[in-house]
């Protein structure tokens, strides 16, 4: 009716940013392109902006953020020697008495250079880039990865953290140990820069990093634009990049990671740990060493136990030489990881590899093209025993996905509804095992439905 | 009798240790009274070595490290180029991977500097400095501080944190809050390094610093031979200094720090309120800005609320404008600290006062000197309205260092058995507010004594 | 036909060398490129590094060293992680003890760098810039010059030398004291980086930056393939960059220098005096400040008065407010130019415009495409008086460089053998001025003929 | 009788200098005890810094710098924060438009500290140490040189260069030469700091050191208050120290240095020469590597032969072995040292010695007292054959220090004349030699004396 019954406002503030560094050194040109790519992109940069704003929010609510702050708009505007950045109404707890945190400051900047850079560079028309093959992807990852400037020549030391946004304290506090652990050993980390899983070890790295006297030590966070919005990054990230998609960014974390460790999450924590192992299992990546490490606290022992009896089933026994299960243990987690890492230079060196971006990996095209899981992509599916592990891993990965789609998306939901159930050809004791574990995330409060799980789809052998 | 009853024993490594940078470039002669002196006084180094070494560990009690590393040892010895110490036994958690933690080396060597200078510097024969007057002991307390290169020229920005080492967990998370901050403000962090209230703001800082891309922040670490053990420094301490004794340990707080800021602790805390109030409320230092801000979260309260009503009535109103009590605002506190800085800076200027040492405030020759609480000692005391409010501060805070060794100290303890209670000259309102302050600190836990509450002494007006 | 009877060789040096920084996280792609690039372009690769190799050698005969150098060879190499560069049979004076002087291989990679650059980026596949427009050429500039990372935001200190590289040990020592008085007062070096009035002020500066303890001081060379050879950048030049071709290397000067101090010189230089005041005669730019100092020992006085006189009598009084005329004082030199520069700065930020490249400056195509001395161009230039002073300046430039490739170089004195003297048009005191100009050059020895000076040209009214 | 009989006043300039970094941490009293300790050395410190003052200038005549700056004057005085220096008609050469030129302000701030440092603590009262034994000089010298900030942890590659401050232009190229040939090889130069010999080294190696992009080469000076006046330091000089007296900087050179090259000089350089092969040819210092090199062009091949001559027959072939002569072939004399140089890394490094100062080395206490040449002490001599070497050295550096002083030193020259020639004990072969090598010296105009050379001996067998 009136003022009375708006809810009370956050507080907000209206500022000026200029870069420091990096962005300094455009041409006038390249300052207009930016004003104008950003204005065509607008409310893409203002949504990825106010989760930058927002970070360290307690809340992981997407929506949250656009409706605390409705009048909150951002314009980059060309300035004498370079850019500026306009804020109107942005979240207060971005400042610290009017003045924007510098590390919140540097993370805006970054989403600034990385979507422009999409929408220049990766546009089709100046880059020059077939994004049709895979070579053709994998530079253009490079290349986004080099303007960011995380690519930088040093040894190998970059551990990336896997896991779930909304884990249990007890989840969270290991993480932290674990990012201890890996800090005391002088790695640096590297996640999807949300909270939980995601936050966890750079908090831990950081104060194992004042204790080491490490004072370069780097928080990398990796995202994508329909990410950022709901994980938003914590300003203890000191490199963010932000990806044109899913797939893109899964790339960037094996190209740039040195070593991966997987802690609990929900359903994207599996399908993540299918891509890897559907990436590791290629014969063609048989001798390129990868650490792996799966772990949790003790109290999170069932999960690894769920995912490693599925991994067995599936993909054999074979696959469980490219990971690693620790429970409840993080120095020997960090210790092994080191010593996994110690490997990955050796043969860094061998190969003539770089060290900052794992060029010898293979990833084929069709890990790096998106999914999309209609009533026909999932009936093409091809779960039986006896195909290759790696391809199996890759339609695995797919059915998983289609799952998850056709229980919590809209989009999937909506085409359950439409069309019935999904049909998926594959052998019963592999969807059962699949069903089993589904119902172990749903038992876990890993997936959240609504209301009771009822499988989305049914098995045609 | 036999190996079945020994305790499990923990952890141990041998190691060498050469120190980076400052204790490089010793002359022969240096590196030979280093060792000799070292020798001298072997047990103190090896006590606080240990403390420096089991810094993190939970337990904060002092013996706890002596019987569980009852064969570690240290020796300081000449090296080709210098220095080298050797460990045998030494505590495991001070290592990763038979490396030890960078910032425990760095507070290894802090103690053998420190006590080495005072044994070599201050003992009368090199030094030339005269221990019995007032600007003597500021002189040494200068020179031991210049020493351990803790004063450096740098815009004021210090902020002291004092206040209980076995504090809730709810006040722990406040101080961290309260660090957090101050470290967003870029105000970097003094404490007396032990656990509880001197833990937690420096923690909240690193994180703060992090955040704000500080990458040279301060946390220094301020104690005495007799405290260390009980109160071992966090490798986050990247200055530590070991003061001969607890008045210079306090006098060095006074003059480096450009505030205080005081959480919830114990008795101890109570103290070093009356003896920062005993100087501030002198005449001398009337113009000097100094900003004091006691605070804590909502449920601390009434502790602030007793000892405020304690200093109105004893020392009168006027003694409330030199401190100010936040409660629950850890950034109002921050932002009051940061403009009472601001001041600090100002007055420095135009005082032509050093910003790295307070050379102004004034004080006497009867704060520096230790006080021995015997019966003699405490029936001198003149606890009487209408005394000069700084004098009186002096009195009460020798008062209260008397009861408390009466109540928990051992040489009290048995001083109170031998002579009876003591005998204390005052005022009735005055003793009984003292008395229900004590009283409070013990319901509340802040003062540890078996059994009952009795009072060790009796007034005679 | 013994080896008696061969040349005795110089010392030389087989290498392998890695670079230090800037060109070492190259994609795989890039690096292919640069190899494949560097094989096509391998004469022109062989005759700058040999140029480069050679730096410091007494000669300035640029086919010595190719013929001293008959077996030299380089290759860039794709190597493990990033760039190799192989030299055979290097000249040995590039080395010390068989390891390279650092400053040569950093220009090595420069050479190396720009090379590429321009063959990769401007061949207009991939840089999308628009060769044929004013605007198009001013960005190839910029993206050349950020590429060679000598674009940083800084406060304005360049200063442009340019001058003779064949003076008298009397005008070489007096670029050296400029330059020392130019250090003195903090200002940084650009010249075209050969010998003589390339490397006198360079030198000078040296020795003023470390009595003043300016530890980063630049020294830019800019050049071109075509000159390079001719002039080798001596080490001391610490940021390499080479221009496409001389039009652009002249757009960069003006671009990037604050100020321009001329040296003595001979012809070469009298042109750059004529394409400057070209360009700040003109409308657009009457409002730009740019400090220009013609300068010289008292010996070259007549050398200033006849170039003062010509221009006078040419361009009219009102060029002379674009120029200023100190003989034979050093300070005053380096204080006007610091005071010419303050106003740049100042002009600089009321403009908006960047420090480091100065865009406002109105560089009009004409000036930026080569001119070829054919006799149809010389023709059809206009050298009356009446005409606009920019447009005036930018003819007589033309006329002196056909004649002086009428006189001394191969192409233009064929053209005249074949088809006799070329026919300008213009008012007869111009050319008489004109020609007294370059009889005095020769007088001077400034330009160097075989046998007597005769005119290549006649005058049509 | 008039002003314009007055001589042209040169330009001064009045201005206040405050330290940059190392002298700020001083407490109140130190301060005030330099200021008083600068008062009561007035005399001495306005000496030394009007010869820092106008260093760079042509003339090295000490008492000229007097003669042209009448009025010069400099207080130290106690400033706010720390240290003031006030400096009244200080020369203008060394400002730069009203700023003093910031290599001269820090070479200033090193005589107020070196000056006020002997005042202080080598006195007698402060510093404790025994100054009438050898072990407590060359403690003194440790002491001076670490608060001068010269002995600093890194690779041995200090290059000490002797040689005379008159030679000629051929010779002075020669040192600038060979100091660019050790710049080369990342050497660093230390000298007395006056002009010729002492300067050439220094320019060439910072040429040298740019050209590697060796950003923090070092340029010691090491002097004594009796020599500064007369032996300017030059500004590129970045570290200054002065010493007490001729014999502490002898001993300082030879601690410090990794290295010693002679150029030509005059009596002081083979003085030099003398000491140090009276220390190197004692058998305590027998297995210490000392890299001595006697070096000059071409033109000088005569001195050396003289000199080498005089140590084959003085001291025995066995003297050879301690020094190498190379004409005119820098290269190689920088070749050769650092080879040497190398052997004292490996030695120091096995005799566990600092790389920062020589301990192992024995000077013993004749070696550091001063000689007076008094008839008395000159008749004690004994230059006989069949003495150890170093003996004889050490008193043949004391007949060459006496004879200089009796043909050159005005207290020496008056002796002479008061108490007729010295008698001189020796055998006539090695004082005729001796005579031989004055009497070239005269010729070659290495000594000057007025009229003719007249011997003032006379050899008693």
């Amino acid at each position: 009716m009136s003022a009375a019954a708006a809810p009370s406002r956050l507080p907000t503030v209206d500022a000026r940013i200029y870069p420091r560094g990096g962005l300094d050194v455009l041409s006038r040109d390249e300052v207009a392109r930016l004003r104008d790519v950003s204005t065509g992109m607008h409310d893409l940069l203002r949504r990825c902006a106010l989760a930058v704003l927002t970070s360290g929010s307690t809340s992981d609510d997407p929506r949250a953020a656009q409706e605390l702050y409705p009048d909150f708009d951002i314009q980059v505007e060309q300035q004498d020697r370079g850019l500026r950045i306009d804020l109107r109404n942005a979240p207060g707890m971005a400042f610290v008495d009017g003045e924007i945190i510098r590390g919140v400051a540097e993370l805006l900047f970054a989403v600034v250079r990385d979507l422009a850079y999409t929408a220049i560079e990766l546009d089709g028309r100046a880059g020059g880039r077939d994004l049709s093959t895979s070579a053709g992807i994998t530079d253009a990852v490079f290349d986004l990865l080099r303007n960011a400037r995380v690519l930088q020549p040093a040894d190998p030391n970059l551990v990336v953290c896997w896991g779930g946004h909304s884990i249990n304290r007890d989840e969270y506090m290991y993480t932290k140990e674990v990012g201890y652990q890996l800090g005391l050993r002088a790695l640096d980390i590297c996640t999807g820069c949300g909270p939980g899983a995601m936050k966890g070890p750079m908090k831990g790295a950081t104060i194992a990093h004042a204790k080491q006297r490490v004072r370069r030590g780097r928080y990398v966070g990796v995202t994508e634009p329909g990410i950022i919005a709901a994980e938003s990054p914590n300003p203890i990230v000191n490199h963010l990049v932000i990806m044109p998609d899913i797939e893109k960014r899964l790339e960037a974390f094996v190209r740039i990671g040195h070593g991966i460790i997987v802690f609990p999450g929900g359903v994207g924590t599996a399908e993540e740990i299918l891509y890897l192992l559907g990436i590791l299992l290629r014969e063609e990546n048989a001798g390129v060493p990868f650490p792996l490490i799966l772990t949790g606290p003790s109290a999170s022992a069932p999960y690894f136990e769920q995912i490693d009896k599925f991994l067995r089933l599936t993909l054999g026994e074979a696959a469980t030489s490219r990971y690693e299960i620790i429970i409840g243990d993080p120095p020997t987690v960090a210790r092994r990881m080191a010593a996994g890492i110690r490997k990955v230079r050796e043969h860094r060196l061998v190969q003539r590899d770089s060290f900052f971006f794992n060029w010898s990996i293979d990833i084929p095209l069709a890990f790096q093209q998106p999914f999309v899981p209609s009533h026909e992509a999932m009936a093409a599916l091809d779960l039986h025993h006896g195909r290759k592990p790696h391809e199996l891993a890759a339609d695995l990965r797919r059915a998983f996905s289609g799952i998850v789609a056709g229980n919590v998306k809209e989009d999937g939901m909506r085409r359950i509804e439409a069309h019935g159930p999904f049909e998926i050809h594959g052998d019963p004791d592999m969807m059962q095992s699949l069903d089993a574990l589904l119902r172990a995330f749903v038992e876990q409060r890993r997936m959240k439905i609504a209301g009771e799980y009822k499988p989305c789809y049914r098995v045609v052998a």
